[in-house]
């Protein structure tokens, strides 16, 4: 008689971050952990999305806060399913929140899943969620230096988008700096330049998503 | 024969943040635990303070960062004495952190310390350093609901700060909602409206950490 042996090699968080990576999967949804600095612009960057991409995708919010439904709020009154988290303390999401947001969610009816975390440039980049990919979201005004000085987050991302661009007229910030030190810490990786505000940038990261959930659906 | 017994009734941080503040008071020294997103503007509060008060003052100042040296280096140009501490990761300062810094810089030149947090509005919350005095920074871009979402950070501090007023022209901000909120998670606190980058509203800023200075030395 064969006897199943468990080990536990991975720790679990990563498992319950593989399980809810298999459970997205197998109802071909593009789960996106988006990571960024308080006041970034992740809420703002998800509503111009829905606003781009709702007619023709499917898509769903997952929203991580300290506190507060603020966000949940705004993401609701676009008419799109969302389930806010409170970690009443904790500097970021886990798979386990996660987990349990998705028991309450109706996964048939999505092909995309914003997993928005909670407003830190360092303490999420050390937890998987079950996302597809990770996305890290720099703003202008927050300065061209931030990869120096927050390179785990800027290092383990699949794509980075700079918001604020409409206020570039008013600020200093080397771009060309900025993306020389990005493909320094992670060569290769996506760059979307956009206004939330203005919806300047947009089209590329539209493409980038729908390219995405097409090619899970392969 | 009188036995002395030590009890653990306080935690080993809050120890040392205790003797770090004994340290900073036999010295007659002003220390500011400034606390932030990141690019709020933190370096750039300090660098201006520099500019009005340098002269008067005897300013130092300890840089927090998870990696890199891009803030000491700006301070460093100002012609003031700095200490770079790296966490290596840790999303916080420490009291032993600040300890350690404090072995390496002569207190006995010095009537202002400011302590840099790292960038983050949830984990420096958490921790005391030995300050005498705890100043938040927020800023325009970063949007008015901050207090809304992390309401630890503004509700255990003495001061906040409100940065690159120079950008209300260009976005969305109310300053009355901000100020209500803030008001209500932490009456009376002390509130000033900067632009570290064109020295709008420095003078009452500065002007408070001069009261604060000669208070200590009554």
């Amino acid at each position: 008689m064969k006897i199943t042996v468990l080990k536990n090699i991975l720790d679990a968080n990563l498992q319950t971050a593989e399980r809810n990576q298999r459970l997205l999967e197998s109802h071909d949804i593009l789960a996106i952990n988006i990571m960024a600095s308080p006041g970034a612009g992740k809420t703002s960057l998800i509503l111009k999305t829905i606003e781009g991409l709702g007619k023709e995708v499917a898509i769903g919010v997952i929203e991580g806060d300290i506190a507060s439904t603020v966000d949940a709020d705004r993401i609701s009154q676009a008419g799109v399913p969302v389930v806010q988290i409170n970690t009443g303390g904790g500097c970021h999401l886990d798979a386990n929140m996660v987990a349990n947001a998705l028991d309450t969610m109706d996964l048939k009816k999505m092909d995309l899943l914003f997993i928005e975390n909670v407003g830190n440039l360092v303490c999420p980049a050390g937890f998987k969620l079950g996302e597809q990919k990770r996305v890290v979201l720099a703003s202008i005004p927050e300065g061209d230096d931030k990869p120096h000085k927050y390179p785990s987050m800027f290092s383990q991302t699949e794509a980075i988008v700079i918001n604020k661009t409409d206020l570039l007229p008013y600020l200093e910030f080397d771009m060309e700096d900025f993306k020389g030190t990005v493909n320094s810490l992670n060569h290769g990786v996506k760059l979307f330049e956009v206004s939330a505000k203005t919806g300047g940038g947009f089209d590329a990261w539209l493409s980038w998503l729908k390219e995405e959930i097409s090619l899970l659906r392969k």
